[in-house]
């Protein structure tokens, strides 16, 4: 069977800031620039959730694409859309939320949430039309 | 000279909650939605700004788009971008900042803002992927 | 109160062709080319529902837009995603369905659907990435 | 029979320059900025004609796009598609190559090329993700 | 000489089915959902096929991309257009025409169309705004 | 640390003109065909500069994304934007034009840029909405 990467998209909107309350305001503007601003910022993010398995040879599927969907908004959307990513996910607690961070934490989140046979490929999040991040998983030396 | 209308587009990431602070939270949430969350989300704003005018003959603009940039940047991005729009920016204080209230005020902070002879003929502001508004102007009704 | 234009954007895939049995082979080639395929084809519509009325003080809204995707998605997506437009869709029958035809078909479906001070402003239906169509409804002359 | 407005969209990459050679090069810089350049510049151009008439009852077209592909490719693309606005175009000699100007000499090339009963509507071009004009013909005053 | 990847573009619409005849329709529901109905439905594909190899030093190219446009539309585009896509391509016969399997296809159909030292490296097909595919050829244990 | 991809998009417009002045004009229609019109033609480029690293535990970040964009902005975009990518850039003399050169001499440029434990992983340039290159640097055996 031929191995394919499937890709689904999902939009979510939250709000964020990035700041260290260890340090000072001047120190957070130099580093984090207006994305430290004490009074929140936001964005409407874009996800791609790329899964790689082999087709299956009666549904040409490598997996349900619905099925992907729904485990993206049961493990990722329903706890940050219209959230604020440093107060209220329980996931992110303690994190730094950057578009990097909350890649690989979503990541995290979805990698054991596949079928089996088919594996999370990459999570690529967009955070503004002009930046965005990619992470496609820990390496074979993490994993050990 | 041909009437012409050009347009500019700008972008900006902002906080903000949909909330009357006299409601209960029942009915915050019966008309806001996820909208309501008291921990604030955020957008990337797209917003096109179109003038109208007459073609100078010499430098072929209805008006320098480089100087209407700079109009918008001043007026409005300065103040919201990576900011929240319920509490940090003066001419949205005490407004909902709905798209719709977020477009009229918008207008207000440009239409006196224009060369002679040119004229603020649209303010089209998308929030998310799948939802914008747009507003022309108050009626003439409305202008008396 | 200003007046306001909001959209809500919906997309949908149905198969369609443009067919008149009652013409020869040659002649529908002749006037609808490739989309006269007796076999089908189809598409990923995206459909912008603009709607214009005054800003509600309280809410900031001309309408809440969830409740316009609610009717939108009731009155017209549900009857034509992953449907074919020529023999499943009720108000389509005897139909042409060309995005010209399709769109109105959609002004009439949702132009008695909104509340009470809010019109149907424009329907847009982009068919392909280069072909759209919009209506802004009958003309006073048509309405009488 | 609804009146109905129907788009086609069209590519095409030209250079140009935006440049006075009566003026100094510091008047031209003053003005025009980068696009004064001597050496030229360039831009992906995307160009959304928009025509209106009723639609008919047999195809349910306002008219064939097909037909207005062809038209706007006779008439526009093939004069400028690669290449340069300020040297090649019969139908821009002496015409400062912006973008309001290029609308207008567009609209003079397609309003007369639409079958009976169809008029063009409007003429977009966009010459940068961020810049865009749009022209819809001269006002009755001018049609005079 | 260094090995770059160049990417060419194509865009058609098609209509398909995903439904196995020997299932019910409780069965086929149940897997493929809307897209099981019997009367079909359809998409806008975006196509973007990648090549790899060595720049030419006269040229710059890795392959002429016009060239490569040519193949792809003669042995792919040209039987998929305003096409069905269960029915009438001979090279998706007895195919099930998910986005995978078609991927898969397309690769197949154009692995050998390429001039001498340049391969092909990628196959990405997208069916919806929020599903798409990509297929970067048999692993070496399956080229075997 | 997990190693994560971080992407930041400019945009800049250019003149140039693909076309070997030792070839005869048939020579150059023939391979270069519109490109080579020798009176130029120009682009609206995109292009995505990627880079790979651990992510910071104190930032959250690969590295400051406004950092890589001054830096792309001062070694690439400066030199190219409102340019003749023939005649006007010292680092592109010599080299002919086209998207996959551009994009290894982008590379070339930005290589040695970037900080301490950050690579450069991917120059992505889109130089139509069909046609785009990537170049992920040279091999190791080129590297030698």
């Amino acid at each position: 069977m031929p191995i394919v990467r499937a890709t689904r998209r999902v939009h979510f909107c939250s709000a964020h800031m990035l700041r260290r309350p260890e340090w000072s305001e001047e120190e957070n503007r130099s580093v984090f620039g207006d994305c430290s601003n004490p009074n929140w910022h936001g964005h409407n993010y874009v996800l791609d959730i790329t899964v790689e398995g082999p087709v299956d040879p009666e549904t040409g599927f490598v997996m349900d694409l619905k099925k992907l969907k729904e485990a993206v908004t049961a493990r990722v959307v329903a706890d940050v859309d219209h959230r604020n990513l440093n107060v209220e996910v329980p996931w992110l607690t303690g994190v730094m939320p950057s578009t990097e961070n909350f890649a690989v934490a979503i990541w995290d989140r979805l990698a054991d949430a596949l079928p089996d046979g088919v594996r999370l490929q990459r999570v690529f999040l967009r955070e503004t039309p002009n930046n965005a991040v990619e992470y496609t998983g820990p390496s074979e030396a993490e994993r050990r």
